[in-house]
């Protein structure tokens, strides 16, 4: 990770706020301005990245002749960039948690250049991984009670989104997945059968499968859809027989009718006595297809692209907004993309509780507890990197808490957001005193 | 780029055939199976990133260690996998090339353990870059008189994507990014200006203006709509004419009724003898809105997020396919899934005519030109890396072969893609002699 992986304007600005000594430290707040259609919740996920690439930041030599020659930039702001270092503070909400619309998911404190040149990594990472932890927790909602293992490596964009959907998925409670480089990683069970052309490249389907059983007796998980699929679970029946131990056999159903091959396939296994073989089913899943799968006798669902790349908002609205600058708050006004002044906290309360959001400044609530939490200082993170689990335990506990109608997968309502009336006083007069300056003029 | 950067189970097959001596030639097809909704071509990108993980494939020491102790491999598999890389040959289409579905993107021919490998990854770069190409293209179609550069580097899947995005929007002729790092790499425009924070670290809009001009007075594009638009543009009026040269000033409009806004500042621009000021529009951007502004007075035009995760379909339904085992044609006959078999060729007509489907060996036809070169023999490129420009002059050339009815933005009718007679006859006589096989037995 360096300080080119950034947006040109960043560079700009920060090279501007250098030169002019403009480095108190400012707030900015990372938050979606509104849930994606179809979204009652979202599931925080990206924030182990930012603190990487926070952590990281730097200008190297060559990135620097690369900004002199090509962008002009002289010496001195060469020379000031090459110092740059993240020294700043970061209070996040932990990953797993669940937040709604309005509610910071990262606050950046740190001298003005710092926190603005880290804009595009920190959008970017929150973004995403929330759009596809969110979308994995719907997969959970629409399945509860079937394993959910992510298949997505093959159509995310890119393996570096394999990596991270591999994790978000993890988060919302996901088994396993089968991208190997990111089950090594994260610790995470790496999950796989074979591909139809394993069955191709034998001389008939049995005989790939025989082949499967002998090189993998702890894992016989068959493809039975290649040619035909019940033709492909009587073979299954078959190489059973001979095998020495059937604890491990199933099956795996990807195309066609997969409710009703699931049944069919169910009562040919239970009928030969292979009643502990388990179903796995995979193509083209996402939280729609689960429901409608979710009375079919199958023990385990491969879900892939849609959920990999969150195929119906495959992004969210988030912006990283400037709230306070050297002691001052401030907002902008753009149409509809109206920012409150600030840093903030989150204070949640019991189930059916709105949620409060309030400046920082503010003392505690009783019977509420403050989401965002200080996770780096002075450029430092405030703890070592956590396991997944630790957020998969966050993301299980905010799933319990979350009411109903917010849980629901079709035109949920999400959990209000109340601006306390100090936030709601501060916003209003600063709105007034620009409007006077900005508005008046104009019209 | 690593072996483990795949889905399990093609280590579990790699495993399984390098035991079996299953290491005879295979071929495999990569192709998108249809078009997503409202597409009427698809443009190739990805191949770069595809052939440079070819070239690195290997597992090191503590991969071997992992697949050892986590998935039990024994000893004789890791030394087999110790041992292996990519010595295959690649038939591609070249990067910016206009293609259809059923039109192999990809072809891969290598010992079947290799070839099996690198699946994950191959499906992965194509399916995602080619889906973003695609989209830029549509950006292009529906502004084609007017600059477009990327602004999507915040919220694609990943910085590896924003990468990715920026070059395959450069392919579709995207006239720069704003992302520095890919600029760089590709050696295209970097572009940006100022965001709103830049504006309210200031003590007002017109102070912020005055340092801006100041610093970077050879690219002057004042962000006009923190607090209010038309006021912004008087600002900007203001400034510039203390400015020694105005030739360098514009204004961006990110927010509001672009159409609107851009026409009155441009009034007020020209009112004030800016005649040559620049007029950019950001925020929200696709295709449809492009459409939509196509008539205001617009210069250039920042399209992000919609373009960069390909937002209306941000995946292609892919596949890569085992045609050709040992010398034997092979397919699958799974559910609305059926793959021809044989390695293939496209040999395209002049404008108007379909495209033919045939078999790779079949002979070249008069008058049409086959879309897929050989890029890699033995494991070796068969020529340097190209620069982007090579890829965007394709595109430039297809794009104007591509017939009216194709480039429609909504309900466009693709180029008819018609098999051969030989690769006809193959596929039948192969499908005859399965369904013989399989489907009797199952009915």
């Amino acid at each position: 990770m360096t300080g080119l992986c950034t947006d040109l304007y960043e560079i700009r600005m920060t090279a501007s706020y250098l030169r002019r000594g403009m480095t108190g430290p400012a707030t900015f707040s990372l938050f979606a301005r509104k849930l994606p259609p179809n979204r009652g919740f979202l599931v925080a996920a990206g924030l182990a990245d930012c603190l990487d690439f926070l952590a990281g930041l730097r200008f190297n030599s060559g990135e620097l002749d690369y900004l002199g020659a090509q962008l002009h930039l002289p010496e001195d702001d060469l020379a000031a960039l090459a110092k740059l270092r993240f020294t700043g503070e970061v209070w996040a909400v932990p990953e797993g948690r669940v937040v709604f619309a309005g509610e910071p998911l990262l606050e950046v404190t740190a001298p003005l250049p710092e926190a603005q040149l880290v804009e595009t990594a920190l959008l970017n990472f929150v973004t995403f991984q929330t759009a596809v932890a969110t979308k994995a927790a719907r997969c959970r909602l629409a399945a509860p009670h079937t394993a959910l293992v992510d298949f997505a490596a093959r159509r995310t964009h890119g393996l570096e989104a394999s990596r991270a959907v591999a994790r978000a998925a993890a988060i919302a409670g996901f088994a396993g997945t089968s991208y190997v480089a990111a089950a090594r990683e994260f610790g995470l069970p790496a999950v796989g059968t074979m591909a139809h052309s394993y069955v191709e490249a034998f001389p008939d389907e049995r005989a790939a499968f025989r082949a499967f059983a002998e090189d993998f007796p702890e894992a016989v998980v068959f493809l039975v859809d290649t040619y035909d699929t019940l033709q492909g679970v009587r073979t299954v029946i078959e190489v059973a027989r001979d095998l020495p131990d059937t604890a491990a056999v199933g099956i795996r159903l990807d195309s066609g009718d997969l409710a009703e091959l699931a049944v069919r396939s169910r009562r040919l296994l239970d009928e030969a006595g292979l009643t502990g073989a388990r179903i796995v089913a995979s193509g083209g899943l996402d939280e729609q297809q689960l429901v409608r799968l979710s009375k079919a006798p199958i023990d385990m669902f491969g879900v892939g692209t849609r959920m990999g790349v969150s195929a119906d908002a495959p992004y969210l609205d988030t912006a990283y907004k400037l709230v306070e600058y050297d002691g001052h708050p401030v907002m902008k006004m753009s149409a509809g993309k109206l920012s409150a002044p600030g840093a903030k906290q989150v204070h949640r309360g019991d189930p059916g509780q709105p949620d409060l959001l309030a400046l920082r400044t503010e003392t505690r609530r009783e019977r509420r507890e403050p989401l965002l939490q200080p996770v780096m200082r002075g450029g430092a993170r405030l703890g070592p990197p956590e396991p997944v689990s630790a957020a998969r335990r966050r993301f299980e506990r905010d799933l319990a808490w979350l009411p109903e109608s917010a849980r629901r997968l079709v035109d949920p309502a999400p959990v209000e957001v109340i601006p306390t009336p100090l936030l709601t006083q501060l916003t209003e007069s600063l709105r007034h005193s620009l409007a006077a300056r900005y508005h008046h003029a104009s019209r």
